[in-house]
């Protein structure tokens, strides 16, 4: 049926709040005056709890990849021994980056669909001379998998006491709990067009004072993305280039809006990935990654075998529903519903129902309602925890 | 007196026309969907006779200061001599990035205020054995002076066939003729929140053949400024990392704007920026540069001597007018007014009333209605051409 404003279930950019919305259509200020400044200075400020850190937030005018290229040329030099603990496309991009700037990266990669586990990961780093940084993912987007971060920071912290954790946090920081400081990671980037609501164009980087000791040994070249130099400028309120103005409005309204809800945040996205979750489930979709490490802000389901995904994916379109397809190696084999930042759990329910009525059309074998009553079972357990 | 809303007279961000502002406060779409897709080539296609060009325009989601380490680490290795012709403060920062990534950086510096000479910039590459580029500021917004690039692009084509052009056309580009193809320039970058009368967040860099074959056998690293993985992305309307999308729907506004103006936009830049200098002079400011190579997007005058400018710009903050110090050297001595993008001349006509205004409060030996008189003189001649 009819929609009037697609449900936009990517994971990125998301659907952004009306406030946010009116944020991100604001008159341009002078981005060097005292009212920028403050609010700068407001979104560092608030950001910290988030990432669980007392350090700095570095603003940049980037997508979330710039942020991580940001991580690696802040840190390391040429030749430096990297482990990069890959379980899908952006952790490969991750190592990429290192590569690219001529770090000595091993890979440690894990079957796409599961999580890295804390003793083998560990191991790797023992078995690293030298080792300089442990390039960690998160959550996965491409694959739906989020990664115990404390466990495995604390397997690198073990294994190899000096070399810096640094973590590509993009697609849940702020949705979900985290505790850079308290599990001992050393830099964790995330973007504004995730949990925070906001249109893409920041990343935002929180950097520990081991990483801050990394950087001024560090000779990876660097300009644009150089975190000092943003952080004596920010020091002051201000950005060194010319900062992305309207999405930083917005990001300041999102953090508002996130803060209003307090605990909510959490729970929202627990709520939505667990009815996304049993709704898919109950239309007959296998999802890829086990209930033990799924991510609470994307998911990701096989498509059935002899399904014809485009023909599909165009009935959910014309039902209003845009969901992603699989990337790198899945490709054509997975498709992924989005469930972060501004999503609510009616957004679920009306997303499962565009599914369960496209899986009807498509002639799957699906009991009418299946879908939905599964969601909302998993909503009520939810509202009930 | 009061005004509801800033006189934004710095050199961008500029003010955001209505119909841009409501294009910055659009939900999000699926960038990589079709309507993103059609959006993305039209915004390409659309930039090109702005650029006097006939190829590639690569969109960045990055400050301007971003497009220039792009046009820096796409077409250089370390080593590579290359001739920086710089005039200001920008022009110091694009040689800089050189410099970061292990150029072997030549400076031809003219005094600021003033522009580089064709002869001296052609000797200066001659005399540089293997010279690889030169990197030019068509306008240098820290001084208010546009360069002749068609003259210098024929000098270095004399001087060094072999040697790249590569052009910072951040603060003018759109706002005055310029034709990128048919001067011999290699590579020019612009941004989003100069002429384009939108939010700063994305760079366009336009990219010549030979910049290209450059790239090609250029080793400076790069990954997220990597501008051949932006040419693949965008052969399918799509970019390799996620797009300020919200920043890129105002371009794709302001450029609608501009091609409805078609050649009203040169000659309203032509206006203020004549308005602006006849203004300031009649109020007894010194100007920094001469008329010869005066910007028309940004004027920058000298402080009178004994003027406590703070306290002067506070009176000017009051009456509502914002306008840009200096940077570098000069700053504390100059002050600049932006006259780019959304401009009018009436914004320009109230910037000098707001200055007459506070000159005469501050006891500056000022005649009452010398400042507009003289901007409006200058308006009645600019439309009488």
């Amino acid at each position: 049926m009819t929609r009037f404003e697609p449900n936009l279930r990517i994971p990125g950019p998301t659907a952004l709040p009306p406030s946010v919305r009116e944020a991100g259509g604001r008159q341009m200020v002078n981005h060097r005056g005292e009212e920028f400044k403050a609010l700068t200075k407001r979104v560092e400020a608030a950001m910290k709890p988030f990432f669980g850190t007392e350090h700095d937030v570095i603003l940049l005018t980037c997508a979330g990849t710039g942020g991580l290229e940001a991580a690696v040329v802040n840190t390391l030099s040429p030749g430096d021994p990297v482990l990069a603990v890959t379980m899908g496309a952006f952790g490969d991009r991750f190592a990429k980056v290192a590569e690219v700037y001529g770090a000595a990266v091993t890979r440690l990669e894990v079957e796409w669909g599961r999580a890295p586990e804390p003793a083998a990961v560990g191991a790797a780093a023992a078995a690293i001379a030298g080792l300089r940084a442990v390039l960690l993912t998160h959550n996965e987007t491409s694959t739906g998998v989020t990664s115990d971060v404390e466990a495995l920071a604390a397997a690198v912290r073990a294994a190899a006491p000096e070399a810096l954790v640094l973590v590509d946090g993009i697609s849940a920081l702020g949705a979900v709990p985290f505790e850079m400081d308290r599990w001992g990671c050393d830099l964790v980037v995330t973007g504004s067009q995730k949990a925070w609501m906001s249109a893409p164009g920041m990343a935002f980087v929180a950097v520990g004072p081991r990483a801050w000791a990394a950087a001024d040994a560090a000779r990876m070249p660097r300009f644009y993305l150089d975190l000092k130099r943003h952080r004596e400028s920010q020091a002051s309120g201000e950005s060194p280039w010319t900062p992305a103005v309207a999405v930083l409005f917005q990001v300041d309204e999102g953090i508002r809006l996130m803060q209003a809800e307090g605990a909510g945040v959490h729970a929202r996205h627990a709520a939505c990935a667990a009815m996304t979750r049993a709704g898919l489930r109950a239309l007959g979709f296998q999802l890829l990654a086990d209930d033990a490490v799924a991510s609470r802000t994307v998911t990701a389901a096989w498509i059935p075998d002899g399904l014809d995904w485009k023909a599909f994916n165009g009935g959910l379109k014309r039902r209003g529903l845009v969901v992603a397809g699989g990337q790198g190696k899945l490709k054509g084999r997975i498709f992924r519903l989005g469930h972060l930042g501004s999503v609510t759990t009616d957004d679920i329910i009306a997303a499962i129902s565009a599914i369960e009525a496209q899986a009807l059309e498509a002639g799957l074998a699906v009991r009418p309602g299946a879908g939905v009553a599964a969601a909302q079972a998993a909503l009520v357990a939810a509202e009930a925890r």
